[in-house]
């Protein structure tokens, strides 16, 4: 697995963010020597996943407290960065009261240590043999370490029950093009990438037996906003029987949203998708709580009704 | 609209085809001078579509003709170069008892005039204020002039019906956001490129009334070859209770071919989706008959059970 420490890490004087734009051909360090800097590095998706970009705000936030600079102000334009994963949110309350690096370092290290749970969690839901389709990069890349739904099929790879993964390229970014396929790369994973728009007929073959992706927040209601697409795996998965799993971290829960329709849903450049025509370029879609077979976290696997399910893991 | 000589044409000594590849940043015609220049540019997609396919096939088997060149030796190798369309066949068997350059530009004018038939029978179905979805490009550039889903759009568009159109972006080669949305401008008709994963949000938001595709080919029981992504929407289209319409011209249909089960697809290079790691292309999908609502074609608006309609459709 890929050092927690590679992807991002607080030095003496800044937050070191390995360049995810740039994956997998140049492997290049972004040094971020103010919570302003980092914010900008959040926004402009040098690092991205839920988890990850929650870690490098309480990276951030300790430097900006060694630093002296105005907390408030450096909590907001971190929290500002990007609207719709809750783990920026989290991370930051986190962080108030405690703003030093010792802290922000427990967090990462929590961050990891929860994937390893889900990921074994998820595993037990598994069958021998099992060709999985995920979506993005829900990675190591995306949690500081080992992953979420990236996480599951590590440990589903290591007790020998994974056979195959389906790797949605994700379009506008192509973060499993570029980050899902270079993870499982580097863990000798057999997979195949494909456009997003070919699920479906692989689902229609008989070529996929369930469908795992990560998630940038979970509400009260188990309604789920993730990636771009998800939504549509989720549907697609639903038609053709087969199980769909998101895999997070307590942390991506938020517990103060009670369903989908609250969770704000990030419009982005248009010309990520198009620079030559008119384009509309939702980053996130909202996959409501039926049509998910199981959410996993740290705590284990939650089904409907996640309501209660969700309240309990996070009172663990 | 697009002049159909601009797409396609015979001139005295070649086949001169508009390359699609490099749509729209630039237009640059290619001189195909033998069967065997035309199918490689089949091939390689410079002419893509399944009408505009068997178009050229056709002004290639007329020039072969004049040129002396082995008629049986042309004929396979244009019928091998792209192996889901059927309008490729269609248009050669057409050829072979008159392989004329007058029986080649009369087939040329027979699609679009089919085109223009098939437009204002599937405008019928729509009411103001449509916002359709289309994906690729089945559009004039595809039938050799006016389009067959584009062309309903032109028609709806015409008669003050259509309000937006979504044009999926169509990885991987991106037919929907180079060429469906070069058309549509030139129409000046309202429109917004997304990535082909955002449809089902779009959906969901109720942002979609209605989606409209062509065809690659069309078995005699409905079940119908398109793009890859293609049975994604009508999945999508189903689960959100849009119509799904399919609009191809009767050259598209082939009755020899009992379901979508026989209809060989196409798979092309891999690196045509990422070079970078393993990936899977499988350039069509086939959408089964009871996920459409109707197919258009020249004769009129087809529904289930579709066999006999499609029969008689033939028959006319």
């Amino acid at each position: 697995m890929l050092e927690p420490e590679r992807i991002l890490r607080l030095e003496a004087d800044a937050v070191v963010l390995l360049d995810q734009r740039l994956l997998p051909l140049e492997e290049v360090d972004v040094r971020c020597e103010s919570a302003a800097d980092v914010a900008e590095a959040i926004r402009t998706m040098v690092v991205r996943g839920a988890p990850a970009i929650g870690v490098a705000a309480a990276y951030a936030l300790a430097l900006a407290a060694e630093h002296g600079e105005d907390l408030d102000a450096a909590d907001r334009v971190l929290r500002d960065s990007r609207p719709t994963a809750v783990n920026l949110a989290w991370a930051l309350d986190e962080m108030r009261d405690d703003p030093t690096r010792a802290h922000a370092r427990r967090i990462h290290r929590d961050e990891v240590e929860r994937c390893r749970r889900m990921a074994a969690h998820t595993a037990d839901l598994l069958s021998p043999g099992t060709r999985a389709l995920t979506h993005c990069n829900a990675g190591g890349l995306a949690t500081g370490g080992y992953g979420s739904a990236v996480g599951a099929l590590l440990a589903a790879w290591e007790r020998g029950l994974l056979e195959h993964v389906w790797v949605d390229e994700t379009r506008p970014l192509l973060q499993g093009a570029r980050l899902t396929a270079w993870e499982l790369e580097h863990a000798s994973i057999p997979h195949a990438v494909i456009a997003d728009a070919a699920a479906a007929s692989l689902m229609r073959a008989g070529e996929v037996d369930c469908v795992i992706t990560g998630a940038d927040r979970i509400a009260a209601s188990g309604d789920t906003a993730n990636k771009i697409g998800t939504y549509s795996l989720a549907v697609l998965a639903r038609h053709h029987g087969l199980p769909f799993y998101v895999v997070a971290p307590s942390t991506t829960v938020d517990l103060r949203t009670p369903d989908g329709g609250a969770i704000p849903i990030e419009e982005r450049d248009p010309a990520e998708v198009t620079e030559r025509f008119p384009a509309r370029n939702p980053a996130f879609d909202v996959t409501p709580a039926g049509l998910i077979s199981a959410i996993v976290t740290e705590s284990g696997v939650h089904r409907a009704p996640f309501e209660p399910a969700l309240a309990g893991a996070m009172a663990v």
